[in-house]
């Protein structure tokens, strides 16, 4: 087999700093963009937290249409509304405010206002035509409100299928934005626990993305348009995680201990978005995939700190609860990494002996930060196992990047060392 | 004085990893372009280093007009030249395939068959109309065929005005190219002493960018618009020209001892990349700003393994001559950048009062390579000084990013101390 030779780096430009967000305006006129099709989810247009981004844009010159989706996971039909607004506009740009949802529907807004098309014909096979865009999109600029996701700097847009009970997504290196604008000053009034769960997401896309399967490991493509989207460790995607471990290490403690200490919130900022452009290139593995029956099966558990009284697992702590269990799993096919994870998580040297190391600074982490360490916690069994490991098989595309193979015993044994 | 909050990282896409530059077809073809104005110079289209590329774009199904610009720097009417070739190609979309001087050409060609204008019109003021671009260029795809300039990943391209005997550019963020295709195979037939050269300005641009001025020392700008292209040392920055300092340092002996060695060419072709994404985002200061009058005032020295007779001193080694002296005159103003610059490059921890520790290593370093060291080995002497230090004075741009005011007894010193 001839193997993989090229690694491949795509990342938007980034402003970081206090203000970062006041300035869209003038990336946008730079990007050429006159009139701008501004999205954000209801619950961030009622903080207030919009308004005066908004008013700097349009005091940039530019016309502005502002457009809420409902805040909570995007589905088909919430994107497609989206995009049937974005080209109601007449917008020649997309100015995306949010986490995820309102940065993945402003992504998505801007494809079709672009290229046309109905949703679907967009989405990733099998459900959907899996279109490939002919050529850029017009202007995105995203700015984050959380620190977490890593959505102003990846090519992809997650959604739920209701009809197909599934979740799914668009993908391709042209749903980057632009520029990410990363402005800590948003994230100042996030409640600790939000703080955590989302520090604890960008954690794990980086350090997944430092141990997944090294590019050089997966077989060469048959063109470079073949090449996938994660295409596993790579030279420069470390150089983006390593920081994202050391960051959050320094700042995860401080920025939940104390939301208001901008420094760490700049350090969390800028950690989840180097944990984006890192595993937005090389992939995620055994914690993500996990995450998904965990936060699907069950409805049990009423996170503190989120608003209303609705049960579920919030996406980041979904994925914390097997992590320590699962990078017990894979440090023996990557030990020096493992240690190096955890040498950078620690801020300390770790001896070449010590193979629990990471697993431990890491679970560590996690109860420190008041995260459930348990699937019991959240609602599950020993009898839930058979589904749990069922589950979690069907994210063949993340266990694709696991260091090992991965099949039912070896999350079965994740799982099982969870409860 | 309101100082600046905010830094910003503007990167191309990269790609890397032996054979990249075959893949331009695809690169190109995804960012909708037909018809590609291929760039290089005619030493290298001589060299038969073009051929395939050219034939692998053409492959993928492109047309393909090659245009070479003259070996060496380029000046005014080289430039215009080859952006009039462009525009009278009919091409939607620019390669460049070479060192700094056809990538340079690349990027100003593609500047003037998107915006029109003539060359004056963009070219920094006061000798140019320093006009800005009013969007994003034609789509440009460069290949670096040295490790060194960084000029795949940065926003200038500099010419000679002979008519004004000066060295001037043009400078915008919409000149980086789209695409970086750092393919480590084309360097393998450089002589050592090119590979000595190209290596140490690649090291220089890391560590001037990671000792520059911090962009919070800077004032605010009046407005995001107004933010200088080069910001000083930024956290997103030194992520880049750390993991650069660190390539050079495993990389560069032998790269030079043997220039066969693929993986010491990749660990190279990654550390100019990231110098480059480094220093030009922050910029460069002392040592680069006394190779001007170093590489102007005198032509009396031929450096061995360039071709032909010509008597000049290539760019790096006019940067690395007083690398040493400039470093220990700025050390006290970024001890612990020092140091850490010194453990980076040497791998080794180095001691808290080890002043001198970085200064040593480098000065080593350029011994090793078999540079010069002395200003004195390339023609100048004592009764120079006064011109030297005259010529680095006008470099006004690069030394407000030192991280110490420099006026004349400063670089007096430097020169001096290079002797």
């Amino acid at each position: 087999m001839s193997t993989e030779r090229i690694s491949v780096l795509h990342m938007p430009s980034i402003a970081l700093g206090p203000g970062a967000s006041l300035e869209a305006g003038h990336h946008l006129q730079a990007l050429g963009v006159t009139r701008v099709f501004l999205v954000t989810d209801e619950f961030l247009q009622r903080s207030g937290l919009i308004a005066p981004i908004e008013a700097a844009v349009r005091a940039d010159g530019l016309d502005v249409v502002v457009y809420a989706v409902p805040t909570g996971e995007p589905t088909e039909n919430s994107m497609r509304e989206a995009a049937e607004a974005c080209v109601a506009s007449g917008a020649d740009g997309v100015l995306g405010v949010g986490g995820g949802s309102a940065l993945d529907s402003a992504k998505v807004a801007a494809l079709i206002a672009t290229h046309g098309g109905t949703l679907r014909d967009w989405i990733n096979a099998p459900l959907g035509g899996a279109r490939v865009p002919p050529g850029p999109l017009m202007p995105v600029v995203a700015v984050p409100t959380t620190s977490g996701t890593g959505s102003e700097v990846t090519a992809v847009a997650v959604l739920d299928l209701p009809s197909d009970k599934v979740k799914t997504g668009i993908a391709h290196p042209f749903l980057r934005p632009n520029i990410a604008l990363c402005d800590p000053e948003l994230t100042l009034g996030l409640p600790a626990p939000i703080t955590a769960a989302s520090g604890i997401d960008a954690l794990l896309h980086a350090v997944e993305a430092y141990t997944s399967i090294p590019y050089t490991q997966r077989p060469k493509p048959a063109s470079a348009g073949a090449r996938p989207n994660y295409q596993g460790a790579a030279p420069m995607a470390d150089i983006w995680v390593s920081e994202a471990i050391a960051l959050v290490g320094k700042h995860l403690r401080r920025a939940v201990a104390d939301g208001s200490d901008i420094e760490a919130r700049e350090g969390m900022m800028l950690a989840a978005t180097a944990a984006g452009i890192g595993f937005g290139n090389a992939g995620v593995h055994i914690p993500h995939a996990c995450s998904y029956p965990i936060a699907g099966l069950k409805h049990a558990w009423s996170p503190p700190g989120y608003p209303g009284e609705a049960k579920f697992v919030p996406h980041g702590l979904a994925c914390a609860i097997t992590a320590p269990a699962a990078f017990r799993l894979i440090e023996p096919a990557v030990p020096e990494r493992s240690r190096r994870a955890a040498e950078l998580l620690t801020g300390a040297p770790v001896d070449v002996d010590d193979h629990d190391a990471f697993a431990r600074a890491l679970a560590q982490l996690i109860a420190d930060i008041g995260c459930p360490t348990t699937i019991t916690e959240v609602g599950y069994s020993e009898a839930d196992l058979p589904d749990l490991v069922a589950g979690a098989m069907l994210q063949q595309r993340l266990l694709a990047c696991s260091p090992i193979p991965v099949g039912e015993a070896e999350l079965e044994r994740v799982f099982r060392e969870s409860l």
